[in-house]
């Protein structure tokens, strides 16, 4: 059943509750977020899924963790109607794989989990198989607590001591299991005692960035200007702009960066005024199997997220929307990328295959 | 009072009813389209100016037409008062000045309306005054439908036979007393047979691109592509775009333009993907006062206009916010300026004098 929030502590993007043979996993529901605090308690991998795609869970890692613990649901029903371990655990990761198509975490996430699954005897107990990939999805969980961790070591130094920060969609503790990834290096940053002012795109269409990161800031004591995305360009014209940092939601093998659409022309904007343009995400975001961004899958969305909000129509019935949900950066735009096995620069193939090579991915 | 519209014909941006002495200004509330046609009906300068503020008319060249018959009805009220004629047409045309910074038009018609009225006798007759300066706002009126049409005849040039044309805000028949100035440009191409597609940014925050510019597009035929404002980079990487067009509240004398927010941003993308980027506009947008953009005047609006859409709050409570109406486009990213005096391509102080100076301007 579906929960408010109500005690005072900070809402918990995910956590699993109970134990792996008849636990569930809480989402908070961050389409309703700031105005409500709202849990989404799911007991099967459709459910999971659901809140992928309506995006209930978002942020690629995020979503790369919630779709582990969604496998455990999955097999967990599937062992129940008679299924075999290893054929629930391909089907369950099939299935929970066509939720949304750019985020790689996803795909990662599954696979890990699958191959779990393989290494587990096809003849063990239900609920021994169940608490072995309970434990590799509370295992991925952990790592991205602790990849988070060291990305914000890496790229707090990367922040100003002054000036302003912009930033686009939402990539703190609500986009991951931990404290975020650009934004994590931002709150690190202010731990460090700098004094910066952070600027907030609002994110069209889902307005990630007015509903969450300001609210996420907010509530970590940081004090945001929130700006629509239109106003990048006057932002860093008028020099208020030291640094630009996102997210990403994959990266190819020669650091081209797919992320939140509007990420492109923000670097762009930022080549052209001379600002450092960083993107900060962990290596499960690198998809070596791609040479290039050309190959990346951008998601298109409904129309209805353009046209409406809160519910309200503000086009006319009938116009034709065009709602791609990612754009693609190509490397030579990127200053740097920031990820736990610490920080890429310049955005190169050798550089990127070295860095990850080195923390043995 | 203010009127519903029912009947089928096309809603008129503004309109004067009835006699000069009596008469009042009829102005559609653009701030209700596309759900609702609402007229607010002017009978005082007051009323006009609110109009102005709340962008229920907006659009430089429908600003200044507005603020042309607003001066009638003040000096209406201030004579009636016992006011002289040229204290009266001062003190009305100061007022109705301070209404918006930015929209150069503004300021130029109440200017030739204050000389319209300084070039009356004071001694004459309210009625044959009122007659008077009633005709030169008509003049301002009928000169702008003018101004439209000869830029609409200079820009269908440019827009191309086929492929994308991306435009921000609104410069439609809402805008203007006439047919529009980029959009007019538009809406001739495709009279003249071009089969292009016009993608329309959404243009946050009041969103007159989704509500005003792609209804006036379905309006006339033509079948727009709505889009986010950070979608543009997307739609430019992907060949797309052939073609920028936008119009503009001020341009200084060496045709650095200030229009919509997200202009700028807009002008960059292009020059970096090598789109032409052209500024439609009246020669009564330029202000030759200025030697470049950086005196310009740049609105800052109200932080609701960014988190609250349609009523409903979108980003948490407290948020601060920067909420510049317009920003600066540097001459050298403007490819041409497209006015009813010709083309002025490259955009410079030379041109733009020669240009306007063969007009008389």
């Amino acid at each position: 059943m579906d929960g408010m929030h109500t005690a005072n502590e900070p809402p918990q993007t995910l956590a699993w509750l109970g134990a792996p043979a008849a636990g569930f996993l809480r989402l908070l529901d961050q389409t309703r977020l700031p105005g409500a605090t709202i849990y989404r308690d799911c007991h099967d991998a459709a459910a999971v899924k659901e809140a992928i795609q309506t995006l209930q869970v978002r942020g690629a890692p995020a979503i790369g963790v919630a779709a582990a613990y969604g496998l455990v649901l999955g097999v967990r029903f599937a062992l129940a109607g008679g299924l075999g371990l290893h054929d629930a655990a391909r089907q369950v990761a099939a299935d929970l794989a066509a939720a949304r198509p750019t985020a790689v975490n996803l795909f990662h996430a599954l696979r890990r989990m699958e191959q779990a699954a393989y290494a587990l005897p096809a003849t063990g107990s239900q609920s021994e198989c169940l608490a072995a990939l309970w434990s590799a999805a509370r295992q991925q969980h952990d790592e991205d607590i602790a990849l988070c961790a060291a990305i914000a070591d890496h790229g707090a130094a990367w922040v100003p001591e002054a000036g302003g920060v912009l930033t686009h969609c939402n990539t703190g503790a609500l986009a991951t299991a931990g404290i975020g990834t650009a934004l994590g290096c931002l709150f690190r940053a202010a731990q460090l005692g700098r004094r910066f002012t952070v600027y907030v795109d609002e994110t069209r269409p889902l307005l990630q960035g007015a509903r969450l990161t300001a609210w996420e800031l907010q509530q970590r004591g940081l004090d945001p200007i929130l700006v629509c995305d239109n106003m990048a360009g006057q932002l860093m014209r008028q020099g208020r702009i030291q640094l630009v940092i996102v997210g990403a939601d994959r990266i190819a093998a020669n650091g081209d960066t797919a992320n939140k659409i509007g990420t492109y022309g923000l670097a762009v904007l930022a080549k052209h005024h001379g600002i450092p343009f960083c993107v900060a995400a962990p290596s499960t975001t690198f998809d070596l199997t791609l040479p290039d961004g050309t190959a990346i899958p951008i998601e298109e969305r409904a129309a209805a997220e353009v046209t409406h909000v809160a519910g309200q129509a503000l086009a006319p019935p009938g116009v034709k929307v065009y709602n791609p949900a990612f754009d693609v950066t190509p490397a030579e735009l990127i200053t740097a990328i920031i990820t736990d096995a610490g920080v890429i620069q310049p955005v190169e193939r050798e550089a990127i295959v070295r860095s990850l090579g080195a923390k043995g991915c």
